[in-house]
């Protein structure tokens, strides 16, 4: 059994499906801005393999750690864990990715970060994910093609405001601090998830975007979003081939979804 | 400024929508396991009011704390707090709901014992919760039934045995340990948001649990579900009429909905 001295200095490995940004994008991110090594299984050719390792209805675990349900999963040193917010709430402070402070009143800081992060994976990730599979992931998206026009339009038309107003809110508010971002005047993995959020949104609902930014109601919420796009370590990332384009995954663009609220 | 000593001693102060169990269950399910007195705003007559000073627009946070999305939110001294498994995370090691030694090795159970509340949460919650809003929750269950047996049916059929068949697994595995529970031999906070939703589904789609019940495939899960009814403080709230009845909240009961995997 390792210390946990061991486990704070052993190396970040993240493994997650290959070709598509998706959920584990939130987790690079983190990686890039920290400017901390990591391996990612998706760029390796044994990728799948991988996967199935730790998947597979084989795998039970082992003596400290529970099997995953699915990716992501993040391995470090003897720990394996997985689901993409608990991931990050780990990943943060280790990261730099935190409110700096360590006064008693920022010592729950993480669950402040925590219930951001996972609005915005929730709210942005899997009820857009509902808009183009809204009956079953099981099932081609030409299998319900009709309902996922049904489902994104109203997702744009009541959802999309609610959760940009919502965060609007949240950086008007006095616990965002000073500066652009969503708690405590730092840069967190919750504005990580916001950037990363609106990015995708710009891609697979090109049309309401658009609508969103120009209305000026969220201006704070596209600040965010620039800044985070202009950090440096970001900035030279997402010019990079190592940040993978948008494809069959969570994220997608089909002309017939791209609506704009009636 | 609370020093972080009076918001240990705090009272607990849980504020969510009255009349369901709905997602609000899994943490009142905690408290009552861990016999720690809390107060309950969906018991109160303002329940509404405060409700809405919470989650209204109009509600920006504190100096210390962001607005929450939505309840369940949980209210500690200074601390305010939402997202279901965030608040489970954050009581779990306070209420005595997680792996008992604070050996270095034990250190990272949160994020383990967090992961499988949050495939719990995620797979039955979430994903049932879609089962009977597969196109908007902003519309009525009756503007989206055909789509909703047709979600079912598939959920039932696909998603259903793939979760119980993962945690059956997780509970055959080594770091379970000792006893039906689901991590290092100890009753957790995921023992409690798996109990909840097995009993959610066995309201809701009682012929498929019927059927998965019979087919001995998933006993541990079943056995794990029995051991937590068979808490004493469990037992005794279950039988009361503290413990709200099902409603149009997560888990509801239509006959058309209620399909076995064919």
């Amino acid at each position: 059994m390792s210390s946990a001295g061991s486990t704070q200095e052993a190396p970040y490995e993240f493994i997650y499906v290959p070709g598509i940004p998706g959920r584990g994008e939130y987790i690079r991110l983190a990686f890039i801005e920290a400017g901390v090594p990591y391996t990612d299984t998706a760029f390796t050719e044994s990728c799948m393999d991988t996967l199935a390792a730790y998947t597979s209805d084989e795998n039970a675990g082992d003596a400290s750690n529970p099997p995953p349900f699915a990716s992501p999963i993040l391995k470090h040193g003897e720990l394996v864990i997985s689901q993409t917010c608990n991931i990050l709430m780990y990943l943060g402070p280790r990261l730099g990715l935190a409110a700096a402070s360590s006064t008693p009143s920022r010592e729950n800081d993480a669950y402040k970060i925590n219930a951001l992060a996972m609005t915005a994976h929730d709210g942005f990730g899997t009820e857009v994910h509902n808009c183009h599979h809204p009956i079953a992931t099981d099932f081609y998206y030409e299998e319900q093609r009709d309902e996922s026009v049904r489902a994104s339009k109203n997702w744009v038309k009541n959802r999309l405001p609610k959760y940009l107003g919502y965060f609007e809110k949240v950086l008007a508010g006095e616990a965002s601090g000073e500066g652009p971002w969503l708690y405590g005047g730092v840069l967190t993995w919750a504005d990580l998830v916001l950037f990363q959020s609106i990015h995708g949104l710009e891609y697979m609902f090109r049309k309401a975007m658009k609508a969103a930014k120009e209305s000026g109601r969220y201006t704070r919420v596209f600040q965010l979003y620039e800044a985070v796009k202009a950090r440096p370590r970001i900035a030279e990332y997402m010019a990079s081939d190592r940040r993978l384009k948008y494809a069959n995954g969570l994220y997608r663009y089909y002309e017939e979804l791209d609506v704009v609220a009636e």
